[in-house]
């Protein structure tokens, strides 16, 4: 696609050329959003952001990638939201700003809501998270973490841990991952496996991911542990939790000889020990800072 | 009046050539408020904004003008605000924020407490809505919408209907529309009707407003249906409001084979169907969008 | 200290020297902070605010500087924080914005909290207060408003007044002060006198300050009058506490006749009577401006 004026709703709708190419535009922006060069690409520009949820990392790497390019940012998040918006619905809303902004980017607890948003405005609509929907920037930002520690995403081992059934992280970085001919591995408990119907889709295009409950069957083959977290909520049974908690927990013990390296999208609850933040296997805060470039190549290409 | 360093507080300060030298300075602003050109006409301008009240289009609007002109805001919101300035009253708030910020627009629920700003900061006040008093930003930008859709405001038929009593909206819009050689029609519940204040008023510029209580009475003769909100707490009688209410509702079947346009301050709650918003009467949205030249039309004349 | 890069944690990390060259780069700052010139010194540059407690000036005047100098800023506030950060640790939340911004500016109520962001994160960290810690921006104000008011520091009379057992800010302004052989005098109730260890550091570097109850005592002698708040809850007896905030109210009868200047870090409650603010004594709405040029300074001069 060209992406101008483009809705970016769901990684699936991203071709392997597609995400390629923004890649590749987010390694120019990257120069720029370590604050080595500016750039006034997008003076005057404005993106309006409709956070009906807090989440702090896509918010402050939509706002920084839109600051350093020169353009500037409205809207409001979930706290202030609540009461800013009292009495109006989200089609009133989003049409409002819509009439004042470039671009909007929408978080909401509702899946379907970027499109349903992007039907009623004019200007291209960008989904930073519609519930158990998608998340098509994350999964981007994963992509080009990646990328950039490897120099490549073809023929990576790379294996997805932790709650790989209701994580909608997890699901679209496996679609896309499927693209690029990697080897993936799912880790799981059983509760959480990944659903038959992503497993499904992905064996239609040959695509066979080693599916395992044991961590240690995968370490010493992956070039990429991508740690999701488990909520406690997901187990009636607190002991049953316990135990799963332990037998996922990522620490440097765990880790040690290893070159691997953990991403995480963050936040963190008890998934990885503090202890790994000082190995050289952690690049999870790395993986953080990827989402300014990547957010800065989707702002530049769809404005 | 010059309007180089001046406080807007009330429409009723505007003679009819300052309203039309707002509206034409705000035709300039349009094509850098659409995005279509850049301006640097504020750079390094800072506007302070005290919402003491949830406003999200005012607030938004002014935030985007500022923001496209090259200035930028600081300031707080109502939901923000109210743990920010614990401990400090209206006078010492608005006299730091003076300090730093090169204009101040303030929001808040008492009435007069824009003036009272003004004569307490040395920099120029701009009243966005003071209780049941005056919202000038709000008439300047229904007089534009008009002026932009007709090519002219004199001549035309129009009517303002809903809560003609308490709505501080359409008080400040009959005292400027007097000033334009306007038919208008008042249509109100008779328990809602303008004010005899007002009406008295408007016949000492002989000008005569005919007052109904049925929207049919204007539904063939009028160029604009102005619509307000009819608030349930306005009747003690849940019945009598429910009955009111239909009598009141605009939807399409109702605007079928006219061609007069409906505007709205919003935000809405059901007193325009969302059926009407895909019919060509509807102008709502484009109202909305109409704040953001107005609001830099006057931003560029008082900084 | 060169100031490239530096954190800027503590007032006894600045030598006299680091001082008086930070008042001066914020004596070239204030016809930008005033408006009166436009800079884009810190064009792209984004400054991270993590305000774990409310502090409307001090967030307003940082954010002024920047914007006046063409930078920008992200982060929260204290009301939508709480949510925005739900279930991420400090270090967590600092590493990540670590990541997006060039700077860190925070406040928390944890006493050392910035110290600690600082050895975590790769960018230059500010202390904006960290309970009952360090503020030493506001130091560097109080001292510039001084050296603008009177041309100088040297010689100058002060009298620091109110509580002086837990005011944080009387505390660094006491060191700094030392440093520039200024005449000190601490007038506070009993119960709330400047603690042992501080009155002991400056008689080590031969700085004798003149501790008295009595107001009086000093009136006709000082400069300066710098107050700060007594709180209630410092008193178990209220009778008592009515007594001592009748004896340390400032107001225009007691100053009659004085041309010293009174001083106040704000947010006030009822320590400094309203009809000061029209004498020319008061000077702590000016003092409140200050801390845009000096925030300025210390901005340009670590980014």
């Amino acid at each position: 696609m060209t992406f101008s004026q483009k809705n970016i709703i769901s990684i699936k709708d991203f071709s392997k050329k597609d995400i390629k190419y923004i890649l590749r535009v987010a390694e120019r922006m990257e120069p720029i959003a370590r604050s080595k060069e500016t750039s006034n690409l997008l003076y005057g520009k404005i993106l309006g952001m409709l956070f009906y949820e807090p989440s702090t990392r896509t918010k402050l790497s939509f706002e920084t990638g839109m600051k350093r390019l020169g353009g500037n940012v409205i809207g409001f998040t979930e706290a202030a939201g609540s009461s800013m918006t009292k009495g109006e619905n989200l089609a009133d809303t989003a049409r409002m700003v819509g009439e004042y902004a470039d671009s909007i980017v929408i978080r909401h607890e509702m899946e379907g809501a970027a499109r349903y948003v992007s039907d009623l405005v004019d200007v291209p609509v960008i989904n930073a998270g519609d519930g158990a929907g998608q998340h098509p920037t994350q999964t981007l930002l994963d992509l080009y973490t990646i990328k950039r520690i490897f120099g490549k995403i073809k023929n990576l081992n790379i294996a997805l841990i932790g709650d790989l059934k209701y994580g909608r992280t997890v699901h679209s970085l496996a679609y896309a991952l499927a693209l690029f001919n990697v080897k993936m591995s799912f880790v799981s408990p059983k509760e959480l496996k990944m659903p038959d119907e992503i497993v499904h889709d992905l064996n239609k295009i040959d695509v066979v991911a080693r599916e395992t409950e044991n961590i240690h069957d995968v370490l010493d083959k992956v070039d990429v542990l991508y740690v999701t977290r488990i909520q406690k909520e997901r187990f009636p049974d607190p002991e049953e939790y316990q135990k799963i908690k332990g037998a996922y927990l990522i620490n440097s013990e765990l880790l040690k000889g290893t070159d691997l390296i953990v991403m995480h999208p963050l936040p963190r609850v008890d998934e990885i020990a503090y202890d790994v933040d000082s190995t050289p296997n952690s690049k999870y805060f790395e993986q953080a800072f990827y989402g300014v470039p990547v957010r800065m190549a989707l702002l530049k290409s769809i404005i």
